[in-house]
């Protein structure tokens, strides 16, 4: 028996502590339990704290993710369709597994609902999760459902690696180029619709509305990365400043990025006067954001489908905060932790000096 | 592209399809998507509606399944303690590996809670769950945390058949005998005196309320069942009778259980009138049901560490129900459909004529 009372735990509110500080009890909690002389501990790869875990199988690696979606927390069902629902809650998951550059296999729902929901939009829902499913070729293998005072929707994902190699976090290294997939800020910018801000044009309306609730993971892009050498990788959830952070403090280093290199989608840059803090703090892009060397990058490039830009380089200097932003001429633009951490009142606090 | 319009799905409540027809919902909107040449789908060897998702991997069956635990649905914080919640959460989990006869590797959870609780108690919860995950040796390698109104927790367990073969519900066939491990009827008894009814003696209290809070998984045993020849299998989480009839269910196959046969917990015996009904339609016993011919459930008996009792046979007799339950006298016993089931009020619906 491990002494568990070796751990003092002061006295304090979920809400106090906040997502990762949570995330990292649970991790401390794991981490006197293990056993790393003893399967499966020895075979584990990549344990909590990245985008999806990892663990070395027969032949290949295996991957699993999980991403609960909570009403009222992370959807309004009087502004999302259930056809949208049963999209996003499997996107955000196949999302996790193009983060780690692996191929998702099977598919878990766990779906806890009212009684008083029609059989009907249920069916919306699955109908949708099925087809976006098998765009990627995963398989719904399983789940549970129960009844609930309001709809939770957990998604997990299995899935394995597509050669030897898979991404993480935790392997960034100084003078390496960061870079990024797509454009940034039009699922932040979907969400400041809705939250009332006047889109006049129903064709821009309909783009950041399919932006927010049915992104396209870059599962494909996540495989290239890998086959050109890409080792460090994350999927823009919580927001390109806050997912560097992450990949700055799994890896140790520093970043510094050029506010004026950020692909900001050019709807956003037209119509949502902030577009530079949506773009950098707003989250749930699902874009990759990744690190390698210059000729690692410009490979990328040319392989992938997608644009691919360069936003800044992993560095050694001593900089303010781990993830430091600059302006064409290297003035440090003053930017507060952004991104999207749930309990703490973290969201949009990025202020521009 | 499939013709989705085709499925008709008629104005209906959830809580009017009822839980089992929510999963078959899910089940044949999955099959509408499946595209049986290819893989991941050519690899399911047990798609939904078992315990656990099953599929060929390289050198073994991989293992999968979900379960979610809802606050005030299935447990009720001014009773269940974090330390009893952590460990029930998981326990649940691997009885569903259990009852395939695998072995549990890799968990992954995902907690939905309310900012304003104390994060000792989320400590508790924590290191109770990694105490019996180390038990079993299980890692937990990852999850998600979220804020929610209430407490939402989902566990996913990964793991695999130990040899090349797995327990199913739809193996059973006619002349086979039906047995049970353990002794049935505790954990209902517990869900009784937690409901008012009063239990003095503080050591039976104490058993009755480890036995529906803090239940052990039959892991070992089940892969003992495996090695002993054994192919059918389910673990007791809705009720004896709801699923036996699962079983039957799956394996297109009647069955008749003499009601003297089932081996009620003597503490249940001796302290509730109604000891038959909490055996019979209880649930979360989390024993492990099984069908296999004679000279096989004799080997069980001598391989298991635990009481083996048969209860029963499976049957090609028309019965005026897939589960008839008769008393010595083959004296048919009326028994509505018991078990524990979401959304429809089919909680200790069986009455004893």
């Amino acid at each position: 028996m491990l002494n568990k009372a070796s751990v003092i735990i002061p006295p304090m509110k979920v809400s106090e502590l906040g997502e990762f500080g949570l995330i990292n009890l649970i991790r401390s909690s794991s981490a006197r339990y293990e056993n790393s002389g003893r399967t499966p501990w020895q075979e584990i790869l990549v344990g909590i704290g990245d985008d999806a875990a990892a663990w070395q199988s027969d032949n290949h690696i295996q991957l699993a993710t999980t991403d609960t979606l909570v009403q009222d927390i992370h959807f309004d069902l009087d502004v999302i369709n259930w056809d949208e629902l049963g999209w996003k809650a499997l996107a955000v998951n196949l999302s996790d597994i193009a983060a780690m550059g692996g191929i998702p296999k099977y598919a878990l729902l766990s779906l806890a609902l009212p009684g008083e929901l029609e059989v009907e939009d249920i069916s919306r829902f699955t109908n949708s999760m099925m087809h976006l499913a098998r765009e990627f070729g995963v398989a719904i293998v399983g789940g549970n459902v129960a009844t609930a005072p309001n709809v939770v929707i957990t998604v997990t994902i299995i899935g394995c690696s597509k050669g030897k190699a898979i991404l993480k976090r935790s392997t960034a290294s100084s003078g390496e180029q960061i870079a990024v997939t797509g454009y940034l800020g039009l699922s932040a910018a979907g969400l400041e619709m809705f939250k009332g801000k006047t889109i006049s044009d129903p064709e821009i309306s309909n783009i950041l509305r399919r932006a927010h609730f049915k992104p396209m993971p870059r599962v494909k892009e996540g495989q290239i990365l890998i086959e050109q050498g890409v080792k460090t990788a994350i999927d823009i959830s919580d927001g390109l400043i806050a997912d560097l952070d992450h990949i700055c403090e799994s890896s140790k280093v520093n970043a510094k990025i050029k506010i004026e290199q950020v692909p900001v989608h050019p709807v956003v840059t037209a119509n949502f006067p902030n577009h530079q803090e949506l773009a950098l703090c707003g989250g749930e892009d699902y874009e990759l954001l990744f690190t390698a060397d210059e000729a690692t990058i410009a490979r990328t490039k040319q392989a992938l489908n997608c644009p691919v830009t360069v936003i800044g380089d992993i560095t050694e200097e001593k900089l303010p905060t781990r993830v430091t932003v600059m302006d064409s001429k290297e003035n440090i633009i003053s930017c507060k932790k952004g991104g999207w951490e749930h309990f703490k009142n973290g969201v949009f606090e990025v202020k521009f000096a």
